[in-house]
């Protein structure tokens, strides 16, 4: 039983197989082409048979003890919508990305896109013409948000129901394989946001099949899933089932799971332990590297710490502290969990240990926080200044782009692309979009909706912001958060200036180092919300100026260092107002304000 | 904040110092002897204040936001009952047991007792009456059930609302330090229940001081205690500080922290994790080891492994299996969570690997359960054929004794005395009590006393036991509990054989060694319901026959040892049907009907 027991609709030979888990019902039918298939009851709760000529594309409902005909929980795809029947699906496919080996994740430099508001398209194919310009942007990864099947056309992604289906408006399951070979062709991973932690409200008939939920513990989005109560391994085994099948089926290179501190298993084998120990004998098996990201929100090191130290051994996770450091440092924002952020030196303490609590009392949660990742270099931890939540969840879903001056833009832009974690940007954050991308849905209950309009404004009601929520529900809400793709003069500078970062935080050695030792804190100003640091590898050494401040800064540098300036964010050549300085510089330097300055050691 | 903050009312010099938790209200008296002194706000939600001139024994209550009087949640005594005043308790004690170590967890012997039926006298004073007998029993630890204060003189202890009170009924404050210290002079470790996951229903003001609970998680008594949400360090340190008060200022040596896999702590540092480093701080300080054992119903061994691995780091675990492995293989009984257990082979795992479930698909819980605890020795493991919730927890709370023959009896007690894991015995297992051990309460509100009924009779309701539940509230039943302290001849016999076998696993080299090696299941039989083990260390080999038929069994021995028996529990000097057999033995060996052999390897 600790191996994978396959569910869903899938050929065997001549045959099509159905398998479903559903421990507690006495009959279990599959309805097919208006015909009824009685399922065999086998152990641990799982139900299955084998009926010929079923052609792909056939509808097929399972009737639960002769009551009503549901969707398969397992759908690989739904007719119509999220209520309807589900399809079985041909899941051959011409691969042609064979050399593919996958990326580590201190390799890896990530963008985040949702498919619906990528392109006008919507679509995948829409993902695929943008593959030449991600290439040539530089980054190396794309991560997409959730991809199962939701209620509608609109929506973020979190409110998939159907785990195994492919959203059937971005282009269905042919449709991903086919960017995800493309993506390979074009050297770029592709990392899946998957959702283990709850499921959608609307088209959620898992209840129904069996104890998918639990009620020891609660979520934000409502019930638990079932990791650890009675009946738990029917749900452990759908949710390793799906993330196998990404990984392999799909060849996607990796998974970000979401909110992982929402996944609550007291057991003595963690979910997400295991998940782990199935992931790494699948990379044996395929030869490809496939990396376990984690949306974490606790400061525990135990989820990315290795299993020989009582670790569930994932590859790493996001640090939302950095983003929050850098982002109320550089907007001056105090409201909600900024008020635990703020300083130059958060920033500081989230480039020299990931976390910025590490133990400390924190205001914003009432209690002590965090602990120190000891075991865990820089390459273990993701880092932005600007994420689909961290935008989205803005009341006018308003990016950095509207708040801050090009030269802020920039100086964000560097503080994550100069930091030793690894950096994701969050699509058209890149040249400066300013279209929003605020939260859309696309229910067809409409109590529902009301539930998330009102939800939705309460969520708001503590931030000091003007203006109206956006509808949710509104096809308008959705359409203005279609990236723009501006090419602008603006545009195209900042463009060419990720362009410069990205290539030098790939090429730079003193940049490949991700041992902990390789980064120092020179100095920190609160007050001057000036930052010095200097990152070197064995034989390369720089120094960088991150001024905060909106004034000009005389900044100290290492005494003994002959240093020779490489990069100022304030050059005319990124539209800026022009470098103080140039070539050598010792012992003091002047930085521009909103600048950020890399120097190297010369011998 | 990392340090302990001392909560409750305590002499400094001169004065009287008052320090309470209340972290959101906005004013704090002390009434005391008709007058208000006002608490001063300090950092953390803490209050204080000191008073001159506070006698011992005088009586106050906290005034909260000018509304009610509450007492204190750190009282140290209680006037009248649960719902008085707190008593301000001079600490100081006349201590003689300069010379004690404590014991590690490896060489304890233990002996459970509830101070209450222990004797007549219902005292610690009873208890202390009865040192020189245990001290010949040859148990050289007891382990106390709780000692807070509860509301009413009949309680478990489970219900006790003032985590730093002494049940006055017992002899409070003086009697138990009074209890400690003497039986340190017999040598005589003492270990308590402590109850960190909930708080009794009555009396429990906890809530009208400060967030003592969350709505995050369930527990099987109500609200869950408040260990990882907002406010929650006060909580903790509310804990943390009771445990060292036991092990610090009564000189306990170990705490028996009850249930704490409902202790729901998922921060960075569990509380439990935390609890051990500042215990692990005082043994240093006191040079005295201080024992740290879980009641823990999850087979994780993470709680009991090394820090270096990730774990806890607690000393031990209770293991409730071996119990359930023995109880169902002697009385036949299969209800309840007994049907995961019944076969010999049961018994054989909790033998060799202290956790019977270690990954295995459980009946009675709905899932695979357990892990494999490969970094622990046999001596982080309690075993026992009784204890208070086994016996208790039964319908008419009765005894093993009353449920098989004396050589049942006998046998039990050879499982238990010869595992390789930690013996405990329940207070009159080793004379063959035959009064029960039912549940009971005194609590002044007739509602609870109603409710609790109701829970009584629905807990046994899927249970086929015929008669009727015993009434909790009523004194009657209490009284039927005190230990009859029988010494007919039986009585003596069975006495006798565990002493025998105590003396002989403190000094028997074989029984001294708690590798995981010095043990190996030669044979196990489910059908004929045999287990054939050897137990070793560098010099010393045994054979043990364990056998649980009602009929005599022939059993084949390893050919290769020459094989002298030393023991049968089926002896007549032990009131037996008479040994079949003596001295050297080869090849098999004849057993009578359920009984246990010890043979030695003869060179």
């Amino acid at each position: 039983m600790n191996e994978i027991r396959t569910v869903g609709a899938s050929y065997e030979n001549d045959l099509c197989r159905f398998v479903v888990w559903a421990p507690q019902r006495k009959k279990v039918e599959v309805v097919l082409n208006e015909k009824s298939y009685p399922l065999q009851h086998e152990q641990w709760g799982y139900w299955t048979t084998s009926v010929p000529g079923v052609k792909p594309g056939a509808a097929y409902k399972y009737k639960l003890d002769e009551e009503k005909s549901l969707p398969d929980p397992a759908s690989r795809a739904q007719q119509g919508s999220v209520h309807g029947a589900s399809l079985v699906v041909d899941t051959s496919f011409g691969w042609t990305d064979t050399a593919w080996k996958g990326l580590p994740l201190g390799d890896m430099i990530m963008y985040e896109l949702h498919v619906g508001t990528f392109t006008e398209q919507a679509t995948f194919e829409g993902v695929i013409s943008k593959l030449p310009y991600l290439k040539d942007l530089g980054v190396n990864t794309i991560e997409l948000m959730p991809l199962a099947q939701f209620p509608g056309s609109r929506n973020w992604g979190y409110d998939g129901v159907y785990p195994f289906a492919v959203q059937e408006s971005y282009g269905g399951v042919e449709g991903l394989k086919k960017l995800v070979n493309e993506a390979h062709q074009h050297g770029i991973a592709v990392i899946l946001d998957v959702v283990y932690n709850h499921q959608g409200p609307e088209g959620n008939y898992l209840s129904e099949f069996g104890p998918y939920f639990t009620d020891k513990y609660k979520t934000n989005w409502g019930k638990a899933l079932n990791y650890d109560d009675a009946w738990c391994d029917g749900v452990r085994n759908f949710y390793w089932q799906n993330a196998l099948m990404w990984l392999d089926e799909f060849h996607i290179d990796g998974l970000r799971l979401d909110a992982v501190h929402s996944i609550w298993d007291f057991s003595a084998h963690h979910f997400i332990d295991e998940l782990r120990i199935k992931v790494r004998k699948l990379e044996e098996q395929t030869g490809r590297k496939k990396v376990l990201v984690a949306e974490f929100d606790l400061n525990n090191p135990r989820y990315i710490n290795p299993p020989e130290h009582g670790g569930y051994g994932l590859d790493g996770q996001w640090i939302d502290e950095f983003h929050h450091s850098l982002h109320a440092l550089i907007t001056d924002e105090v409201d909600g969990y900024y008020e635990d952020f703020g300083k130059a030196s958060h920033l500081a303490k989230a480039f020299k240990d990931s976390y910025v609590y590490t133990g400390e009392y924190s205001i914003h949660r009432k209690k002590l926080f965090g602990s120190y990742p000891q075991h865990n270099s820089f390459d273990q931890f993701v880092v932005f200044s600007q994420n689909h939540d961290q935008v989205g969840n803005r009341m006018l879903g308003d990016r950095l782009s509207t708040q801050v001056s090009l030269e802020g833009l920039k100086l964000a832009a560097a503080t994550v692309l100069l930091s030793p974690e690894v950096p994701m940007l969050f699509m058209g954050e890149e040249y400066g979009e300013t279209n929003p991308f605020q939260y859309f849905i696309s229910h067809t209950d409409e109590q529902l909706v009301e539930l998330v309009r009102k939800g939705r404004k309460e969520e708001f009601s503590y931030f000091k912001w003007e203006g109206e929520v956006p509808d949710p529900q509104s096809e308008k809400t959705f359409k203005q958060c279609t990236l723009s793709w501006n090419t602008d003069q603006k545009a195209q500078t900042l463009l060419a200036f990720y362009k410069h970062l990205i290539n030098f935080r790939k090429t730079r050695a003193a940049m490949l180092d991700k041992t902990r030792a390789s980064l120092n804190i020179i100095s920190v100003d609160d007050e001057l919300k000036v930052i010095v640091l200097e990152k070197k590898s064995e034989n390369d050494n720089l120094v960088m100026v991150f001024n905060f401040n909106k004034e000009k800064q005389t900044v100290s540098l290492p005494v003994k260092l002959k240093l020779n300036k490489i990069f100022d964010s304030s050059a005319q050549q990124w539209n800026g107002p022009g470098e103080i300085n140039k070539g050598i510089i010792s012992k003091v330097i002047e930085v521009n304000p909103v600048s950020a300055v890399i120097l190297e050691h010369q011998s």
